[in-house]
């Protein structure tokens, strides 16, 4: 689909790793004021100005996490600094710098990466990060994107995963579920094409879930808004594995149980209104979808008055301990395990 | 090779994502007291004390940076560490954190990954930095290393290459090409290989360049040595792509010109019967060779006494102003432009 797409087409091998990192790049703008140097020199230099620093690391690969036959590769760009920004906000820090890497083959054009490369700028700008740095080579086959994600934060402020404990509130951002169904619209619409390539996909009535898959953000806001309301969570982490594999992330590091209740799980009317299409249970789907980005944390119970009632943060269960384990209670009332059934990547590919 | 070597396989189906990463970090120990926060959490958190941060970042990737062939995993660990911690020191700073991610596909027993990260553990010990996160994900074709590292320096004290002025002094540390002329040989043993597998490779007499090679060390002792001197460089890059490559960056980024002195570049007698027995110019392969990860700095003539007869240190050359060029000076003393040949990944896969 790339290689017919662009009119214009500039092979990689006219060009040079140099002046490649220079087209690539021209349009980065530097905002932050931490930012000494960026792009151009041996590495980045960032003063923190007497705070921490956070950093987090996450690979895409074509093929593994993307599949560009329905990807444009400007949301590509964009999704790639989304999950790692995600990362930052679970711990309570503000996103600052990100560089990023790519390894290439030469059956992209520059035009393709220009489109990549645009992606990244708009998340950039939207979530006020710079970018300072990066490689660009080539590889054997398909496309790779590495993406690091600074952020700063006080001493004392950032917010790990080992801090639950019995009795606090579990709450959820946002609703789940969404990507993991929109992926399967793009799959099924993919197959389709195959058959007939001339049939047109007909999205309408999946805007949201394919929104949700194709360019998902990052909850910046809730780190604003937990700061605004005065609620510090005594963990928290991102749910880009599914909510059942998170949470028992949380529980394992913070020594503790759970109990969650099937009937509080945030679900949108498209996520519902889908599985109900493809058979499938929608709460299966929350638990264990991926890719949602929302954040998953534990707030005190003395904190419930500064949260109920708030639109972004749903209570969907709550810390017991340890010995009593991690568990759904269903909508029948039984009380069964909860198990982890995240992305296995390495169960998908060769 | 690597499938025919392990009596012991563990295939990376039976072992999952999480438990891989366990698996693979279990040995890697805390040393700084700047990393509050290593693996197991959404990022990690650094303390860099009121410092300022450097940060840089490469990919490697199989059949373009490395040939399994001929690379033992535990040295391409121990390298890909030692390619990002030379950009560090380029910056005047102290390494004190990396990162390392893998892509990796499934016909990699779980040993040699191990294998991977003995080799990524062993330069983390020596250079002591601590490995605090990454990202371990499966690829459709070979092996993918994407390392950040991250240093610490003082406000002021780091060293761009934009600060050359003429007269300065054009400094290098070490020798150069011996990587260029070990891969060569490691090339040529490979083609004897595929002609009777039951040849012994004969490598006495080779040593140097091909430890220079696969297992290059970078230059954190020259830190240390300028600090010793009482020596700041008003420039420094590190010698990855070679020292004509390296040059011309310092001098666009400068705004200079320099001459450079054939007869002063420093080569190892190896490197020479090497190049004599390849029927190569040796001066070529020092100018172009690349991965030597030796350091290029420029230094104020008033700095002289304090570097000269430093066995570490060669002076190779003096800056120029722009309009002069960055010229090599030959042997039969002619004048000639010095090009940039460099690496061009992309210009040697498909």
């Amino acid at each position: 689909m790339i290689e017919d797409k662009n009119q214009n087409r500039t092979s990689l091998n006219e060009i040079g790793e140099f002046k490649l990192i220079e087209l690539l790049t021209r349009n980065f703008k530097i905002k932050h004021k931490s930012t000494i140097k960026g792009i151009g020199d041996d590495a980045a230099v960032i003063d923190p100005d007497q705070k921490q620093i956070v950093i987090t690391t996450d690979l895409l690969v074509e093929g593994v996490h993307f599949d560009l036959s329905y990807v444009p590769l400007k949301h590509l760009g964009y999704k790639s600094v989304i999950v790692n920004l995600s990362d930052v906000y679970a711990m309570n820090a503000e996103a600052t710098q990100i560089t990023i890497s790519i390894a290439v083959s030469n059956r992209f054009p520059l035009e393709a990466l220009e489109e990549l490369y645009a992606g990244v700028e708009t998340a950039a700008k939207i979530y006020n990060v710079d970018v300072v740095g990066g490689d660009t080579t080539s590889s054997n086959s398909g496309l790779l994107i590495s993406i690091t994600a600074i952020g700063v934060i006080n001493k004392g402020e950032e917010i790990y995963r080992n801090g639950a404990k019995p009795n606090d509130l579990l709450v959820v951002t946002g609703d789940l579920g969404g990507a993991y169904m929109g992926l399967q619209i793009l799959e099924r619409e993919k197959e389709v094409f195959k058959v007939n390539p001339n049939n047109q996909p007909d999205l309408d009535g999946y805007t949201y879930i394919i929104e949700r898959q194709l360019k998902p953000e990052a909850r910046k806001d809730i780190i604003k808004l937990l700061k605004d309301l005065g609620v510090k969570p005594t963990a928290m982490i991102d749910i880009s594995d599914g909510l059942s594999s998170e949470i028992l992330h949380l529980c394992m590091h913070s020594k503790v149980g759970c109990d969650i209740y099937e009937n509080k799980i945030p679900l949108d009317p498209q996520v519902i209104s889908t599985c109900e299409e493809f058979k499938i249970d929608s709460t299966t789907i929350a638990l264990n979808g991926g890719e949602d980005y929302e954040l998953l944390m534990t707030i005190s119970q003395e904190d419930f008055p500064k949260i109920k009632a708030n639109p972004n943060l749903t209570i969907i269960g709550h810390i017991t301990e340890e010995n009593a384990g991690a568990n759904l209670i269903t909508r029948a009332e039984t009380k069964i395990p909860l198990q982890a059934q995240g992305w296995k990547n390495f169960n998908n590919s060769n």
